[in-house]
């Protein structure tokens, strides 16, 4: 899944000589030069759908065509706070769970998350001794790299972050059992358990069954499951993911895992719908919570989303859509990074089978340097470390990247610009040594 | 503005003889197995719009036609914390406040209250020496009667609750002023200032402008203004709210207000948007906190919004049209309970001039009988003491009327029950004294 071979016959930079390394410097630099010269103003910052995705989804603007769900409810008037039921039916086909563990809310599965955490902090859950905000201290568990915003949301609730390697298969077990036995401050972890973001692990079903079975100190330890890309393949080999709840039923602990979704990267990013999956006590928890704060979601959308799709498989055809809109821009990626980058030792990516990034680990100590090359050059970059807590990548290696938004054409010049500049910041680097 | 005055020749129950109190008790008894005999099936809780309310605002079920706000931006796509420029316009314009005020959100503002109050909890507000859930004690105060919900959240959330009697002209500012001016644990109020849940009484400029600058021990006292019916005129008088954001401002505390709306009760009451308007210091915290949680809220509902109105003048036009459909069930409601009561002074109760209910006080000690006398009967009303801090009406005596839900024919029957209902438990009382 990672590319980093010899597969060219170039030679790794660290092994040229230092004249050699310096005359590269000098035709990397024009190189660079040049792609100044080009006045790009490209972004590959964020992972939005690109405007020909959200054209899929067109269809939407013209719905509901009736007013009432298939319990007779009028979708215009208050009420009914776990979402419909139809709704809730195609969510958990998709997400492998019962229709009865099924939450749908907002626009958000990020404000979801939110809500859980709050709500944690302020009256604790289930299995908790005392409100969250009572306790000393609060850790999580983030596997690194992962997702920015969960970690900034962590970070402003007051919650500290200890870090655990993701690998191919999810986050390092041994990693996080060290951490979760003894220290009963450490009250969850984050997980985005299919094509991860940034680096498009997929959490295997061993290790999931491993951190649902894992003994903790913490009796409320929860593990927030950001199924963001349960449906986002990008090959045609659609990944089923880990039971969550099935598995931590199995072990003993079922209210351990809370997972969410939405259909944010499925219809409309600003205008989809987000929903929650949790054990019947999580899930009667969390419907209480939400009762003081809300009559009930948008019912409008639910049903718009309900007519639009029919049903899962509706939803699965339409993200082959997208597979077909998308795939190509991981290809020029990829084609990109090894075009210039293959053999010489001094980067590895991820070829992603699903979801909304590529991973990009250059040269210890040049990853700022890259994105400060890059955004010089017209092409603007996440700031480095972004995808570690507090944006503090200890070796200052890793780029995300999110070729989704981009029209293909600027897919291509911009990751080939990127290219020079993974490759100028190593030779800077290597000729300073 | 209340009814109990003799307008009719009716003897006041009270200067019965107890030969003829128990005589009317007879027939009234027998008024009430009659009434039971209908076998009714009504329901006057909850202030819902009726499905012909609803109809105003189907037009919204084919918008948007386009898929950009004036400014450019793509609605289906994520971003624009904010809300759309043109939704905040219109919000500004009903609102009476400048449109850099304005945040508008989801579909709903009870949720945008939770949030501000959870995050003056975890965090604090710009002017809090610490975060409230840091404190030993919060408390807020609530006029009474007032909005049930506001009463619940604060309970869910651990806030004490201290109440002031709700005036004609809004709250009693002696006795808020008594309250917060030396205890720094009082750390906010809430209001309905116009039109208020339940009683309808308007805030007058006088009281907001003393309740903005009067003297308080909390350097971070909020005033959340819940404006949920600034539109929401039964009669020709369209009345204007007080100018909460520039009195506070004017009196040298701009950030003790915040300022709470939704379209819930102006399109549909599930699928609206709302809004929040307050001090530039207020704002920027509050979409500081919302960033944490949120990546934007749903534009295209936003988008939908505007084309269907075109502008605030829109929206005064829309309002008419619900004066139209629901004011004859408001007079239905005075009707009834004129026709039967007015004279026995037994009773008082609004006639409101906007809003969404009709507040009736009963016989001291009577109301937790006349709902369980109108539920036998099938008709459903909201519990007694639900307009009081914990469900507890120190009288019992409050009963809150919702009368826009169901048909006209409906509300009819239903008041006339509780007519019968509220002289029945007053003659129970008065016979056993």
């Amino acid at each position: 899944m990672r590319h980093d071979g010899p597969v060219t016959s170039q030679t790794p930079l660290s092994a040229l000589s230092a004249d050699d390394l310096a005359a590269r410097l000098t035709t990397v630099r024009a190189d660079y030069d040049a792609l100044k010269e080009r006045g790009l103003k490209l972004d590959l910052t964020r992972g939005k759908p690109g405007s020909d995705q959200l054209d899929l989804s067109n269809g939407l603007l013209d719905l509901p065509s009736g007013l009432k769900d298939a319990a007779g409810t009028d979708v215009r008037n208050y009420g009914g706070l776990d979402g419909l039921a139809e709704l809730r039916a195609i969510f958990a086909d998709l997400l492998g769970v019962d229709a009865a563990a099924v939450v749908c809310g907002g626009n958000s599965s990020l404000t979801m998350m939110h809500q859980v955490l709050t709500a944690l902090l302020l009256k604790g859950g289930p299995d908790s001794p005392r409100p969250w905000s009572q306790e000393p201290v609060v850790k999580f568990v983030c596997p690194v790299p992962g997702y920015d915003r969960h970690f900034t949301m962590l970070a402003e609730l007051g919650i500290e972050m200890v870090t655990v390697p993701m690998n191919a298969d999810g986050p390092d077990v041994e990693a996080v059992r060290a951490l979760v036995a003894d220290d009963p401050s450490v009250k969850g972890m984050w997980i985005v358990p299919t094509y991860a973001n940034p680096t498009g692990a997929v959490c295997s079903t061993e290790v999931a069954a491993e951190l649902m079975a894992m003994p903790t100190a913490a009796p409320d330890f929860r593990i927030l499951w950001d199924n963001a890309y349960a449906v986002h393949h990008l090959t045609g080999e659609e990944i089923k993911s880990a039971d969550a709840l099935g598995l931590a039923s199995a072990s003993g602990h079922p209210n351990r895992p809370i997972v969410f979704a939405s259909t944010s990267k499925i219809t409309f990013a600003g205008a989809g719908v987000a929903a929650l999956a949790a054990s019947p006590e999580n899930r009667a928890w969390y419907l209480e919570r939400l009762g003081f704060a809300s009559i009930g979601p948008d019912k409008v959308n639910h049903l718009r989303h309900i007519e639009f799709f029919g049903d899962a498989d509706g939803v699965r055809a339409h993200m082959r859509r997208h597979r077909d809109l998308i795939a190509p821009k991981f290809d020029a990626v990829e084609e990109a990074l090894s075009g210039r980058l293959s053999g010489l030792d001094i980067a590895e990516w991820t070829v992603p089978s699903g979801g909304y990034f590529v991973n990009l680990d250059v040269l210890d100590g040049t990853a700022s340097r890259v994105v400060a090359l890059a955004k010089e050059a017209g092409i603007a970059l996440t700031p480095a470390g972004s995808a570690f807590p507090h944006g503090d990548d200890p070796r200052d290696r890793n780029i995300r990247l999110a070729p989704t938004f981009p029209v293909l054409a600027e897919v291509e010049a911009a990751m080939a610009g990127v290219a020079v500049c993974v490759e100028l910041a190593a030779l800077e680097s290597l000729a300073r040594d």
